[in-house]
């Protein structure tokens, strides 16, 4: 793999084993989701692509708690092209000069090599950042040798079937289910039905332009029962060079109510390849300035960041607020597209800082899933409250695939607390007021009801819970959820005071609709003021649970001798319960998000204990140990975690990166540098930067989005430069605890 | 039902769904357990019999935890009998005048009926319980009417598949495995194989006797592809009887190395169908000299506990100490046969106090899979010690379905207690000696591996267990486990003290042998000395683990508002855990097993707290609320808890006795009659009588084995009456106190 600055570039072919690398290379623009497969004659699953559209689902095979299953669909192939070369039909042998190329700049992926010595090649696609609706396609036919006869189609194909979410490395991809019930090939359009309950229908159509040499050459229209496109049958001389510009488009019934006219309408207007992709590239040039971070070192440190934030906003949807970002994005099947904790706690901080309206639309998605939520919280006979399912579809249902999914209660507090984080640094009390109150008092009501007061100990306890640390048994009193529980409720009687008092009409309004009266805020506060939390006073330790210290020393070295998962070396799951393991950042990860709330003896202490007896058999573990080692002045140990964050998927550390790249580490990422190395925080219209670099970094230069403002920040070994690109800022900016 | 001391009678035909009380009318001897099926022209599944031989399994159908499956076999069976009038095969429409008797005196049951008002039939069975192998037959077919042409085949019938473990009600039986991979049909004996692992060879084969009015009458060999037998073709005149008698055998490569030379033997042998009957009668009558118990009341208890008495002895193995008693015994394919706890605990008492002979073999059976055990527990990364696996094969191996057996440690515990309790109730030192100490030394070593001592609170602890409560979450320290655990510690230490001292030899040998030296000794009684246990002072109340009564309080009437299960009543298994509720007598049955350890206030705040929480999802829960309840006074409410033990399989409570019936309870029936009510307890020979009868009973005799010898025991209104049957007893009785 080479970095360039804004490039990844790997010449590495494996054509046995090249899909594992297509999710590293996928473009996105939040509808799209398109992996980096291969367009060009591809044979079975290899060649079936992997587009995803958001939302976009067909049934599925697991078995889902509710009982029905859904999974995201790879949908009709629109890149797809057929090409020969003198009746010989391109494939993976005969090919030198490999090379494919992810272009975050203007987030366009591409591919040269040589085939048979006798062409050049080269395929680029981009999705559309201005209109998310359309993707880009450009293919180069150089000719090497003289008179090459050159038969290739440009195509839209239905021929295909999903990936296979279980899929792993190092298996190669197993085909799985084809979700299209329905096919009608149009001329260069296609209108398919999916197998899922609402029978979605999704359009197709592409606008393929040709050019010799620079001059438009004409095609054929070509259409067979599976595929639609233009057919160019050509013959060049040494040095000809082919082009195909194309430019798709793809409208849902699911989103677009007009989505056939819409489809008419693209194919009746002219369309221009370089001017939407021009169009693309501004947008994409919008989203870096606020988000791009340089880092100055001699590593390749620099690329790698930039690559988990672009495929960050590749997955971030810009069209709807009715989806979030799943698991993996929309970059494999796995977990089939569903929406975890990971979204609140770990992607959205960069979108905050960075796309404030992206974070208010991924909140969103939570607002508008909270009739499920209260609902679901019914089914698991809560009187009150609303419980978000732990796994959840695009229309809030929870899909995980046994019962466990409703232990893991801290997400309840992780929504919470992204709220306030969301609040916090937009300034956006409109959101507050219409929304987030609302979801924030369904939250503090479910923690009421998931709180019992023990007249032993006086202590309110929330039992039978999973934390993040999913190799434990069923605890009680995970620190992480009480914790998390208690800042949640203390933050919803803040709000309903400020509501009641700024906004008193909005305030009445929702107190009627959901039932609301002041009296709860009375136990609430109680509740917060008394939750258990195990504690060693001695070591100043905090106990992820109360019971924790008390089980069984685990030899991790002997259990997982690789990088693979301790549950795929031969230990069962039950087995874990009798140990001392964390799977991934638990008391770490609450002490990243409650700073404040622990002195730096614990920190240390948590840090330090935890830290030996984590597995980090996920993805979400790496982040919060770089982010807490840094700010305990660990920090080479923390540049070490870090490494393992920004190059998890360019290395496949985790051997599944063939079924989805890791969404919440990328977040990670970003939170490890920004709020551990450069240590930034913003509370209460103050930016407070006290930076720790890596040895091997010289400086760090980022912009962030308080308030409205834009905040530039660089951050070297020398110092500390931040200011504020608005006048009359607002904002009080301490750098090293200065002014 | 009818009940007359010794017999049970049914007269319900029910024939759609007559199966449901075959488990009930089972008779066996150890060796066999023969269902209540119909013999005659059965179809189909209902037809297949349900004659089960101690340890003989196949290949099963369930996923065991280690992957290999086994299940109770249906043998070939040889009550087999066509039967036909004037060429109509009889069946069950014209049936009139239908009942079944089991006659619990000479363990015989017999149905009797009168079909199409010409034939007058009566079929009985016994399994002789002089000599195991062997089983009897007598069909009796007396002419009502004129010139009735018998067509009688009497046969061994290997075309039987097995009745399917999965079966219950109100469905009808479910046709499962056929086990029998090969039939060799020869003349009245048949050699089948099994598809067990070992390829297990049975033998049967049969003497068959007929007589008309008394006179033998010759019949013809039969023998087809799959059965063999006689055939009697004759006409009866009007009030002709015709009586077959017929004596079976079975013999396997299992148990008798010489399995096909004795069937050949039994082939050439004289058999007197009466004379073998008569020895099983006169075999029985002993036994029912040890075991019975004579309720005087105008209810029907005292027939009821009869039964359960007498199916305990039906299913306890006389041959062999190589297996033990399965769950619901050899009367049906639930659990595959395997033993639990059930055992030791609950069937154990009744034995070690009417043939201790028959408690030394059950035990004994625990001695030959100590290997096994240890095996285990390396598996599960135990350096030292054994653990039994929880639900047992009889080859030792563990059978439970998911890996949660491995948490059901207090089987440990229990089989400890058993050992203790056959000592000092039959006073078997040689036991203790050459098999004893060692179980009870592996099993301390397993609790010392099994606790943990806790630096934060100086306790040591036993964690991720699940105690007799089912429907907990994995919890730490369980009181029923601690408590037995901690009882087993001493004994322990106690009996490798008695050993070195008394048996210096022996010590050595087995110290040697198992590396066993004293210093393991201290941490025991350090372990036994501080184990922790959750307690709640002002209420006196033992917690059935520490935090129980942080949970939420469960709806009983609303989520089990029938007998059905409460996971059959629509409650996922894992929603349970949040709830305060107990699948099955816990702490009240820890307060029955060590009652001198609680005072009579923690009884009562026990059995008053954890009554209304405890659902009875298992058979194994009424008798100790009877026993606990009837030793505080609750007399009334004991008597109640009481029926449903004493009535349980003959009512169908559960409603699943046509998948077997419940072995532990008929053990708890005894327990809560001899210990409950009548207050008896045997220690250091002393045995203590302090009755506190139903207010329905009038008296109760009972005869009880200590230290060998036999104590007769007469309990009524008026008082007390015991004495022992031996010259020079050993043994100093208190009733009520006085001696």
């Amino acid at each position: 793999m080479k970095y360039t600055g804004w490039k990844i570039i790997s010449d590495e072919f494996e054509n046995g084993n090249r899909q594992s690398k297509d999710a590293l290379f996928t473009v996105g623009n939040g509808y799209f989701g398109i992996r980096g497969f291969f367009e060009e004659n591809g044979e079975a699953a290899v060649g079936n692509g992997g587009i995803y559209v958001a939302g976009i689902v067909g049934k599925g095979f697991h078995k889902s708690y509710t009982g029905k299953s859904r999974e995201l669909c790879n949908i009709a192939n629109i890149f797809r092209v057929r090409l020969s070369v003198n009746g010989n039909g391109i494939n993976g042998t005969e090919v030198s000069d490999f090379s494919r190329t992810l272009d975050m700049k203007n987030a366009v992926y591409s591919r040269r090599y040589i085939w048979n010595n006798s062409v050049a090649l080269e395929f680029s696609r981009f999705a559309d950042m201005a209109d998310v609706h359309r993707v880009g396609q450009k293919i180069v036919v150089k000719s090497l040798t003289d008179n090459n006869k050159i038969d290739l189609y440009a195509l839209i194909d239905t021929d295909v079937v999903n990936l296979n979410k279980v899929s792993c490395e190092p298996l190669p991809i197993q085909p799985g289910r084809d979700h299209i019930t329905e096919r009608k090939i149009g001329a260069n359009s296609v209108e398919t039905v999916l197998d899922d309950e609402d029978c979605t229908r999704l359009y197709a159509a592409q606008k393929v332009m040709a050019f010799i040499n620079g001059k438009p050459v004409g095609g054929v229209a070509y259409a067979d029962s599976r595929a639609t496109g233009m057919r160019y049958g050509i013959v060049l001389a040494r040095d000809d060079e082919l082009v195909i510009k194309k430019v798709a488009a793809v409208y849902t019934s699911k989103y677009e109510p007009d989505a056939k006219e819409e489809t008419a309408a693209f194919l009746r207007t002219d369309i221009d390849y370089d001017a939407v992709f021009n169009d693309s590239c501004a947008e994409w040039e919008k989203r870096w300035n606020a988000a791009n971070v340089e880092i100055k070192t001699d590593t390749d440190d620099d690329t790698a960041v930039r690559y988990n934030l672009f495929e960050l906003m590749c997955a971030c949807p810009v069209h709807t607020d009715k989806v979030s970002i799943g698991a993996r994005g929309l970059t494999g099947e796995m977990y089939e597209g569903c929406v975890f904790w990971d979204t609140e706690i770990f992607q959205l901080p960069f979108f905050i800082y960075s796309d404030p309206a992206a974070a208010r639309r991924l909140l969103t998605f939570r607002y508008n899933t909270l009739e499920q939520a209260r609902r679901y919280a019914r089914e698991l006979r809560m009187e009150a409250g609303a419980q978000y399912p732990w796994q959840v579809s695009e229309k809030g249902i929870e899909q995980t695939e046994s019962s466990a999914g409703f232990f893991s209660v801290h997400l309840m507090a992780d929504i919470a607390y992204a709220i306030k984080n969301y609040v916090n640094a937009s300034g956006d009390d409109e959101f507050l007021v219409s929304m987030g109150a609302e979801m924030l008092i369904e939250i503090a009501r479910f923690w009421e009801k998931r709180s019992i007061h023990s007249d032993f100990d006086g202590y309110y306890h929330i039992m039978t819970v999973r934390g993040p640390n999913e190799y434990s048994p069923i605890v009680d009193d995970n620190a992480f959820t009480n914790y998390m529980a208690a800042q949640n409720l203390l933050y919803a009687v803040a709000v309903a005071d400020m509501l009641e008092s700024d906004h008193p009409q909005e305030y009445k309004k929702l107190a009627e609709r959901i039932g609301f009266c002041r009296s709860e805020i009375k136990k609430w506060k109680d509740i917060a003021d008394n939750l258990y939390v195990g504690y060693d006073e001695k070591k100043h330790l905090v106990a992820e649970y109360p019971t924790y210290f008390n089980r069984y020393p685990f030899d991790i070295k002997k259990y997982k001798p690789t990088a693979k998962r301790i549950l795929e070396s031969g230990t069962p799951y039950d087995f874990l319960y009798f140990y001392q393991i964390t799977k991934q950042a638990d008391t770490v990860l609450l002490m990243c998000l409650l700073p404040d709330l622990f002195s730096d003896e614990e920190k240390k202490a948590a840090y330090e204990y935890y830290e030996p007896r984590t597995v980090h058999d996920s993805s979400l573990s790496y982040a919060p140990h770089a982010w807490l080692a840094s700010r305990i002045l660990k920090t080479e140990e923390a540049y070490a975690y870090f490494k393992q964050c920004a190059y998890l998927d360019i290395n496949d550390m985790k051997l599944n990166a063939v079924s989805g790249i890791h969404f919440a580490n990328f977040g990670g990422t970003w939170m490890s540098l920004v709020f551990g190395f450069c240590g930034i925080s913003f509370e209460n219209g103050v930016l407070k930067i006290d930076p720790k670099l890596p040895e091997k970094w010289e400086s760090v230069k980022l912009n962030l989005t308080c308030r409205g403002e834009n905040i530039h920040i660089e951050v070297s070994k020398k110092g500390v430069k931040a200011f504020s690109l608005s006048k009359d800022s607002k904002i009080k900016i301490l750098c090293e605890g200065n002014e």
